[in-house]
Formats: C-alpha cells, sequence, structure tokens
C-alpha cells in the first residue's frame, strides 16, 4: 500500500500511477511501463545505425508524444528534431524545447495555419508538408503576417493512396510555387510509405519500396533539372529504413516505433527471416496490468481493456509467457486465457501492445523503470493533441 | 481563423478546441462534439421511463467519464447517481459532487481498497462489487481504517464470462461474509451482461435476459430466505433497460449508452424490426472532422484517425449523408469514399463513433453545441482514469 504523494500533493493513484523511486511492484495498473534499459538500447542503435550510414534521423513524435523521449533521442541517438502529425502536436515540442518540427502533413484550416506559422517564435525550424497548389498561398500569408518562415516539403503519395502527389510534373509545380512564396521556402520531399511497414516479409517490403524509391528519384531529378534539388528527402520507417538508407536518393529517416516496438511491429520478418522483436529491437514499452477477478478456474480477469490501449491491429501479447493467453478485450477488462490455474488476484503481466501508436494517446504518463525501481515518471506530453 | 482565448490565456487549438460562444463552423477538429438538444431529449426520455416504471437509474458513468453530464442526468433525467469502473474515476465522481456512486467492478489492489476506502469521506455513498470471498476482509480492514462504510454488490455472472459468480449459494456466501463484517454493508446485486447488449435482434436479447432474470431471481430467493434480502438488484443497459424494468426483481436501472448513442448500438433492433436510432434515441455525440487532402479525385482524407476514436466495433458512420463513406481509419486519417467528387478541402463532417466509451476517452473536451453556437465546452473529467 502506497501513501507517497507527488510534487502536487496528489497521492499515487489519483491523478498520477507512480512517483520515482518507488518499488516496481507498487505502481498502480493498468499504467504504460518503459524498460528504460531496453529503450536506451533502442535509442542508441538507431542512432548509430543512422550515423554510420550517412542519413539524418528526424524521429516520428506522434508515436510517442512525449518531449522527455524526444530530448532522450537527440542526446542518446543523435536525432536531429522530430516529425509529428498535427499542429497541436507540434506546438507541445516546440515548447518542449525541439528546435527542428515537421508536420508531416497536410495543414488546411485557417485557424491552424495561423498557429503553424507563429511557432517558429519559439526558436524551432518548422516544416510542413503539401500537396495541392492550393495551399501554398495560405501558408504564406500566415508567415508573412508573423515574420517567420516555413520550410514545405511536398508530399508524395508512394504507395499509401492517403495524401500525397503521384507524378513529378506535380512535385515540380508545388515546390516552384513553395519557393516563390514569400515566408516560404521550399526544403524537400516527404516520401513515407506507412502500410507497406507492417508486412511480414522482407521481400515484400523491399518490392514496394524499391517502387517508391524509382518514383522519388524520378521527382528528384525533374527538380534538379529546374535548379530546386531538394535539401532533404525523408521516410523511411521501423520496417523499411535499411531500403531509404541504401537508396542514394533519401537523406533523412523518420522512424518511431523501433524505440518502443509493439507486437504488430514485432510480428514483421528481417532479411533471413527472423522477428524483428527477437534481436534487431528489443520490447521496451508494456502496459502493465493485474489480475483483479479469477472466479472462472481457467480463466484470469485483467484490468487492462480498451481504455489502456488500441487493439486496431491485435490483441496484446503477453510478454514473457507462453502458459497464459489475452484472449479477449471488453472496456475496461482483459480475458487471460490460463489452462492450467497459474496465475492468481494481484499478478501483474506486461503486455506488449498490439499498436504502440493509438495505445501511447490513451495514457496520461510513462513510468520509466529499471533495476526494479521507477525511475521516471514522464507525461505523454502531447496526448489527445489531435487538433 | 479566430483568436479567442480561454480563462487560462490559452488560444483555441491550443489544448482547447473550442469556447463557448464560438460559432460552431469554427470549431478546431478533429474534437467531439455534442448535440445538446437531442442530448437532453435522450436523458428526459430515460429519466421519464425509469419513473414511469417505478426504478432508480444509476446511469454509467464510465461511458462518457464527465462529472458535467452526470449532473445533467440527475438534474433532466432523476437519476440517482452513476456507476463506473474505476476507483480513480469514483474519485473524479466523489470530486464533482456525485452522492452515489458504485464502482460496478471488482478492486483487489491494497492501494486502491485504500483510496476506494476513503471516498464516502468525501460525502458520497460508495459500493463495491465483490464475486470473492478473499476480498471483504481486505475491504473491511480499509473501511474500518478509515471509519468509513463500504456498501457491496455481490456480482453475478449472468452470462459474460467475466467477472462474478454464478450461484446463488456463491451469492449467499458473500452477501452473508459482507454483512458480518465491519466498515461494510450489503447493499445489493450486481447482475449486467454487456455482450447481450449488443445482439441485434430483440428475442435474442430476450432470451439472453430471461435467462438472467431467472438466475438473479433464485439469488433473491435464496438471500431473503437467509434474511439478508438485498435493497438493490441493479443492471440493465441501453440494449435491455426495457427486460430488467419489466423483471420484477430488478429495481436499478445502468443505462449509458443511450445518452449519446453510438454505430454499433445503432444498429440494434427493438421489437417491431427497427432501429433503435431511429426513434427511440438520437445521436447525440459525433466526432467532428475536416477534409485536409483531397488530392485523389474520388477519396477525401480527413483528420480523424484511431488518436480520435476506437474502431473496435467498427468505423464511424457519416451523420446524414448516404453519398459518401468513411472506409479507412490509420493513426491520424480517415479516408472517405467520395465516388461523385463531392467533398472539397475544409469540409466538415460528424462522425457517428462506432463505439462511444472508448472514443470519449481518448478526448479531452466535450463541445457541447446548439442552433449553431458553442454553448458549452465541458472536460472528459475522467478521462485516462483507468487506475
Amino acid at each position: 500500500m502506497n501513501k507517497q504523494t507527488n510534487f502536487e500533493g496528489l497521492e499515487v493513484g489519483y491523478d498520477i500511477p507512480a512517483l520515482p523511486g518507488m518499488a516496481e511492484a507498487d505502481i498502480q495498473t493498468p499504467c504504460l511501463v518503459l524498460d528504460m534499459d531496453a529503450l536506451e538500447r533502442n535509442i542508441r542503435k538507431m542512432g548509430d545505425y543512422a550515423k554510420a550510414h550517412g542519413m539524418r534521423h528526424r524521429v516520428h513524435g506522434k508515436m510517442h508524444k512525449s518531449v522527455d523521449v524526444a530530448l532522450l533521442q537527440e542526446r542518446l541517438g543523435g536525432s536531429v528534431g522530430v516529425c509529428c502529425q498535427k499542429v497541436s502536436e507540434a506546438e507541445v515540442f516546440a515548447r518542449g524545447g525541439i528546435r527542428d518540427i515537421l508536420v508531416s502533413n497536410q495543414v488546411r484550416d485557417a485557424a491552424k495555419i495561423d498557429r503553424l506559422a507563429r511557432l517558429p517564435k519559439l526558436g524551432a525550424n518548422v516544416i510542413v508538408c503539401v500537396d495541392d497548389l492550393a495551399n501554398i498561398a495560405d501558408l504564406s500569408a500566415a508567415a508573412v503576417k508573423h515574420g517567420t518562415t516555413l520550410g514545405v516539403f511536398v508530399e508524395i503519395d508512394c504507395g499509401a493512396g492517403r495524401c500525397g502527389v503521384k507524378t513529378a510534373a506535380e512535385v515540380v509545380a508545388i515546390a516552384k510555387a513553395a519557393n516563390a512564396a514569400p515566408g516560404l521556402s521550399f526544403t524537400g520531399i516527404q516520401a513515407y510509405q506507412g502500410a507497406m511497414q507492417h508486412m511480414d516479409l522482407y521481400a515484400d517490403r523491399k518490392a514496394k519500396l524499391d517502387t517508391a524509391i524509382a518514383q522519388v528519384s524520378e521527382a528528384v531529378e525533374a527538380l534538379k533539372a529546374v535548379g530546386l534539388a531538394p535539401e532533404l528527402v525523408s521516410g523511411g520507417g521501423t520496417g523499411s529504413y535499411y531500403f531509404e538508407s541504401a537508396s542514394g536518393v533519401y537523406n533523412e529517416l523518420q522512424c518511431g516505433s523501433y524505440a518502443f516496438m509493439d507486437a504488430d511491429y514485432g510480428r514483421i520478418l528481417g532479411p533471413n527471416g527472423e522477428r524483428i522483436d527477437r534481436g534487431e529491437w528489443d520490447n521496451a514499452l508494456f502496459i502493465l496490468t493485474s489480475v483483479m477477478s479469477h472466479v472462472k478456474a481457467d480463466k484470469a480477469i485483467c484490468d487492462a481493456g480498451l481504455k489502456a490501449q488500441s487493439v486496431d491491429s491485435g490483441l496484446p501479447v503477453i510478454f514473457g509467457r507462453t502458459d497464459v493467453k489475452y484472449i479477449k478485450c471488453s472496456d475496461e477488462h482483459g480475458v487471460i486465457e490460463d489452462p492450467a490455474g497459474v496465475l492468481k488476484v494481484g499478478d501483474k503481466l506486461k503486455l506488449i501492445p498490439g499498436h504502440c501508436d493509438p495505445t501511447c494517446n490513451v495514457h496520461d504518463w510513462y513510468v520509466g523503470v529499471r533495476g526494479g525501481k521507477v525511475e521516471v515518471v514522464w507525461p505523454v506530453s502531447a496526448r489527445g493533441k489531435a487538433y
């Protein structure tokens, strides 16, 4: 039983699940737990990779939404800044001291454009993606109004079928307009393919990336031909960064999930057919959960349901256990198959979330543990910042 | 473009998506919007029903997690208080002035039991569910320690296969123990069946409830036989409340989703085969979203993805439109099929979420609108309170 209070005098369990210095066993569940050793290993490893391959690494902050994790990625992994998806996230990262921020998404609403154009005043280099000529005048007017400069990445749709233009001619037209517009600076190309990241087979992912690289290379050549060689060509995720790094055309990575990992990424396979969570990346993020009912002999009920995770990419996997299995999820509960009845009420389990990004977004805190102790309690700084 | 600031001097879009008095058109998306007229109609209607049928209505606060909505349900719908699922939610409702709070779930962790036992000091009547004799001593010790009394509902598993005991003998054993334990008071029975609420056919739901009612009746008779007639027999949701009300054994309802509605509940059918969102309950909750890219002629991309909703019960439905359809959801984006190209960048759409409970849990604010104006901006008071 824990009666510690935080700096505001709040007791643990009341607005906060843990405090630094506390024993890991006293953490209130369900909550997000970070294995600090694993997190630091992942961050250093990707940092070393990027450095060895001459790539900038702009970490994807939308995954963790945490200023503290982003700063750790700068310090240990040499990352150059973040990308994020929403203006409200960019505001949080800029306030938190991140100095190079790409909103890797379109910003079209007038109020949001106004907020975006004010952000460089906080000291950050701010870049935004554009896929429509009609966006240029609005962005330019807002930057001029605030006396700032916004970088522009032209977004290429290299297979996601979502935002982005398809042809080199469209890329050139937008780049030219951005280059000519006061308050804007054409800075590069955004070419990220989300869905392919999760294809199980290395060869399938490589085939998709080969197509994307050809498309990006064509756009880069067309830009060079009009004197607008892009300073940055940016993209790549945890399932593809080696392809972009070897492409000769990309010079900036945008990996996110490598730092935490999740069950869905864990299932994809490397070049030799091995799962990427068996040696490439360590699971650093867990949902800590407790068994809170075990009336049925072969089923344990735990306290982590839909409000502690997103199940869009499948159910969570119980870390380090093959004797029990998370088989069903409702609003507040998880049902755990326990055929041998090995679990008892109060037992804690570490769940590897199916999909880290939307899972982190439902929590307020990361509880960082090392050696059985709580080392840090970090806010999910941009949680809920979707606008 | 909107430059209003809130009471803390924050600009709209920066930690808050709207302010009271603002035009509906100026709300920053994505965010949750409440149609205040529809919400009030739903609340009054269920209140009138409960009153006409002599039922207490303890609204399920875990759905909306909002002190403001719970107080509106008391004021307009005559509800007696709330149920919720977690101690941290109960803390928020008690602080907010709700005076009768059932934690309709097991509380087993020592620190959580301690927090629960302190709650009556805030002036609330606090009840908790028990499905295991081993829980009684811990609850009793904590209540004695704090000089408080906790009500106990014995939870019956009437088909959900999750928490709860199955037999009348088990119910009697726990009720006796609670009755004898200092600091505890045996108050009633919890018998709610979640999964059956979502069965499409009225007859299927009725068959499930008939079984549950027989099981509950048997437990009530067994309790009466030992002089422990339960004061309250509680259960019932938006898909079943008429069965519990007609049962002659239940005297308290626990409906939640009726107030907001969602796409999953909308699909279930009433006694005459009509969808319950065509006359029984109005859609009061929406995710307001904007089109932010439309480079492909037949596909609009909107700004509400997995971080603005839970898709565990299916994708959202676009309110009032048959010409466009939400067909795909990723972290930050929704893909909208727009075969005739009727949408343009900046257009706003109202999405009916697939499942209201976990969708509300990702948002910080409810923006209540009436007559084209923002009337209220309410915090999702217990958002993220899962521990």
